[in-house]
């Protein structure tokens, strides 16, 4: 046994209450070294003369990578509180993993075992329910659609006129994303997210000079009130972008620190290193980045921090939005989210929280700060299997099983899942121009648990390189958009929607990945159904041995033509180059 | 190369700010497999050209236990920030391992490193500096001293007439222990853990009635004041015992809970399953364990928080106290002790918040919550050894160089390292009497990191099995007492204080274990000094070879006579049966 490689540590993924009652634990293990591993548990104050009283459960296998099994079981403790140990068996050896470390015979001092020593209910991770069942839509407004002509800003170009820069405007508005928003209901998504609309310098408004409102080239407060109410008539839910990292450089109170210096009260707003502040040759305050005109705001301040909150509660109190996503949030300190999350539950239990973390984000989502990040963790396995087809089937598969078990179950359920964003290249560019990987994408990401996102006009088959590629303006000219795709993407969304089991109500795994023909074989299920998904990521027709769909009654699913369909098997199973089949089993 | 026994994930004992300016980051890897182990770093903002700048830095092995080596690093990221992976080199090959996995070489794609995104200082775990110095005195009021005696409870036994039971009374007080300050500012020590003092019922105090008063036993509120001013005259600060898990049975709102039920307006200050609400024969409420007399409070009440946040401003801002004891910490919500933080620190930033929790506590101590817990790991490890004898001296050292590991370094230097409680049997006891093991054990416990804790009586040879047995009364009789362990104590307590390496201002780590003859070496240093200890933990004396001090010129220190001495080296030192001997190398 590799005793080196068993893995366990309260509270995060591998021990956590999955909701007021559940405990869900994990165990990680060296790939193939254990051939079981049970549970051994008890509650902590349960004697009877003198011996503690326990239980043993066997743990389930709920993905493997190259390097690990994890090991996972749902218990629910009559008392909410728990002792547990690990019982792990391969052939030459049984182990008794704890805290304490390893014993050959389950130890009789307690002390000697791990602790989950209480459910309180205010610590439970809890997500907005309505998340799970949300695909979000994300718009960058200044390029979505500009229904009021009036407001556009001094040398705003011709719609779609010519490429985008960083510094040209087309006048996108609120007008034109209500004029549009027939066009996202029939898509079929349900809630959009909004990159920033508050009043800022540049066309990508993340560079804010006033919190409290509007940028005037979107339109004003009651548009936007409108626009609100529109997507929520169509049960569509709003998120807006919150820069609170750092503000730009016309935010009023760094204007005052430039001209007024010392004597400026706002001195304490910034991290400022000395006197005079200088924006050249180098900044001598902390910056986003190095960029001197995004000062880092002092969140510790209690003066910004009751600013910044109050404009957190603001806008939803105001104007009824659904969430909030946040701006480098990994690079503002926890204590503020902390209050952050408070501050916004308290006028919408219900808000969602959404942080723009690109790396591992335990710490951000025990429940006492953020519902969710932006997975870019699966965006970008999914990119390099899927659209750039640069990493093998089994890497694929060990970064998504990797994700999946990184984080909390209620985590995952309700993770941000983005494949392109304005801050990357769009996936038609990232796929090289080939619409069957584009398809295969969208596949895997509306077929995956969690949250997915579509940003704006990828549905439609436009493409882009980086930043400002990426920010073209929307083609509402039909014959220029790729039809077929969207009607493939409504039809995806369609079959999430209406299939529990083809959304985010399943849990899924790996059947079968194959380096050498380039195919991976996952599989979603839940206590009712279950589907087998065939997906051929190579340039070959591939022959798949039936054997992976070897149970008594198969449909196929087609997604195109949007039926169920029977299917008999034979001895093997053909997929197209660059294409997938779905089965469902029973 | 076990790539499957490397272990890293910040933010925790594996990544984690050590002061506002410098992060330590910590790899584990399986013991004996890498021969080098270097940080790769940079701040994700540096990029020239294109290519993202880093360098690298040879990290240390701190400590091995028999399944793992700690490679340790401080670095002070000039931003505040870094992304970071590390180069592991075995004699076979050398990869880079980072948080998107396994590399021959370093990734060009910064998504794959490692990161702490910003040090916030608010963020960072900060004890009060005074904890770092301090050696703590736990006294258990009802058994330290009687000083008036006019204040006896009914039915006031003659002072250590008889053992102790869960019900008798001896009459300590607070007089009891002015009169007895002499005793303890002889003795060196510079706080007072006082358990609890608040009206209750018991002896013990832990089945609180009314949070707001002293009991009447122990003293009033005045003079209560005044032993809290005679203390800080002598340089001791006190410590009060908080049990805000659970109440007593004649707390007022449970009472009128029992007798009023469901009209109660204390239903919600519980947590209660149905009615009518009864004790027996099984209570239908949450209570601490089974125990029908102590109800579980519900912390998440607003009122019930109001209430007890309350309290725990009032005793520090009334009487100044310098901290607050958790009782059962692990079993109340995280969210009420970050509020609890919060309200403790507004009135006094410098308390000390001490959690009761007895495994592994690395959820509690991220800086928002507790400043220390009880080392019961640490605790369990000493008394298996040096009392017992009952595991051997590798697993001794494994399991201190794994509680080392287990918390940052800023955690360790502020934990509360109990040998022994009210909770637990007497050293003395423990160790069969043997008061040369009793020696041992105190030698380790104030050489070593962290706040030491002396059990009142321990000092002067007092013995007694598990509760009630271990709360004796106080022995003031000198002729009964151990001068001799006491002067021992008193000489070690000086050495700590005068000497920073012996005491919390150095490093500690082992040199030499030795399971067939059963002793053990181990070295504290600091960049001026360095000192080796030789602990021989059998009943034989050995002979330890001196390779072991091969430096240039040695110095012995000698407790006993409090004294340094020149000291020649020759091929072997002999240590005594059950004896240490202890060396200043230079």
């Amino acid at each position: 046994m590799i005793k080196e490689a068993i893995f366990h540590r309260p509270k995060n993924n591998y021990a956590y209450a999955y909701d007021n009652d559940t405990l869900h634990i994990m165990l990680q293990t060296k790939k193939d070294d254990m051939y079981s591993v049970e549970l051994l548990f008890g509650d902590p104050y349960d004697w009877v003369d003198g011996s503690w009283q326990t239980i043993t459960k066997p743990m389930t296998k709920s993905g493997s990578t190259s390097l690990y099994d994890y090991w996972v079981i749902a218990v629910k403790p009559e008392f909410h509180r728990m002792r547990y140990g690990f019982k792990c068996s391969d052939s030459n050896e049984t182990l008794y993993y704890m805290e304490g470390g390893f014993f050959t015979s389950a130890p009789t001092d307690i002390a000697n075992y791990f602790c989950f020593p209480y459910v309180n209910n205010i610590d439970v991770f809890q997500a907005p329910a309505w998340v799970k069942d949300t695909v979000w839509y994300q718009i960058f407004p200044e390029r979505f659609g500009n229904g009021d002509p009036s407001i556009n800003p001094e040398g705003t170009l011709p719609w779609g006129s010519t490429d985008p820069t960083p510094s040209n405007f087309f006048g996108g508005d609120f007008q034109g994303v209500i004029n549009h928003l027939d066009h996202l209901e029939e898509l079929g998504i349900s809630g959009i997210y909004f990159t920033p609309i508050f009043k800022a310098y540049s066309n990508h408004k993340y560079d804010t000079i006033d919190y409290m409102e509007i940028d005037p080239q979107f339109g004003d407060k009651e548009t936007f009130r409108r626009l609100v109410q529109a997507c929520h008539k169509r049960g569509i839910r709003v998120m807006l972008d919150a820069v609170f990292n750092h503000s730009g450089y016309y935010f009023p109170p760094f204007q005052d620190v430039l001209t007024q210096q010392e004597e400026s009260k706002y001195t304490n707003w910034f991290h400022l290193w000395n006197f005079p502040v200088v924006t050249e040759p180098r900044p001598n305050y902390d910056t986003f980045g190095f960029v001197p005109s995004m000062p880092k705001l002092d969140t510790e301040n209690p003066q910004v921090k009751a600013y910044l909150l109050d404009v957190a509660r603001y806008w939803v109190e105001e104007f009824d939005i659904d969430g909030w996503r946040l701006d480098v949030a990994n690079e503002v300190d926890h204590a503020f989210w902390r209050e952050f999350r408070k501050a916004v539950k308290s006028v919408k239990p219900d808000a969602y929280i959404l942080g723009e973390i690109w790396h591992d984000s335990m710490p951000w989502l025990q429940g006492d700060q953020f519902d969710a990040v932006m997975n870019y963790p699966f965006t970008n396995s999914a990119i390099d299997f899927l659209a750039k087809d640069c990493i093998s089937a089994q890497d694929f598969a060990d970064s998504i099983v990797k994700v999946l078990h990184m984080y909390p179950k209620n985590v995952n359920e309700v993770a941000f899942n983005l494949l392109d964003s304005h801050d990357t290249p769009r996936i038609l560019t990232l796929a090289n121009g080939n619409r069957d990987r584009v398809k295969l994408l969208y596949l895997f990401q509306l077929s995956f648990i969690g949250s997915p996102c579509i940003y704006y006009g990828d549905e439609i088959g436009m493409d882009g390189g980086q930043d400002p590629g990426c920010r073209s303006c929307m083609e509402w000219d039909e014959k220029k958009q790729d039809r077929d795709l969207f009607e493939y993407v409504r039809s995806l969304l369609k079959w999430r929607r209406t299939e529990p089991v083809f959304g985010n109500h399943a849990d899924i795994r790996f059947i079968d990945v194959n380096n050498e023909k380039n195919y991976i074989i996952y599989e979603k299920f839940n206590q009712d159904t279950c589907l087998r998904f065939i997906i051929n990521n190579s340039l070959n027709p591939v022959e798949v041995s039936s054997d992976a769909l070897n149970m008594a009654t198969i449909q196929e699913w087609d997604i195109e033509s949007d039926q169920k369909k029977e299917f008999t098997l034979g001895s093997t199973i053909h997929v197209s180059p660059l294409s997938f089949r779905i089965f469902e089993l029973s």
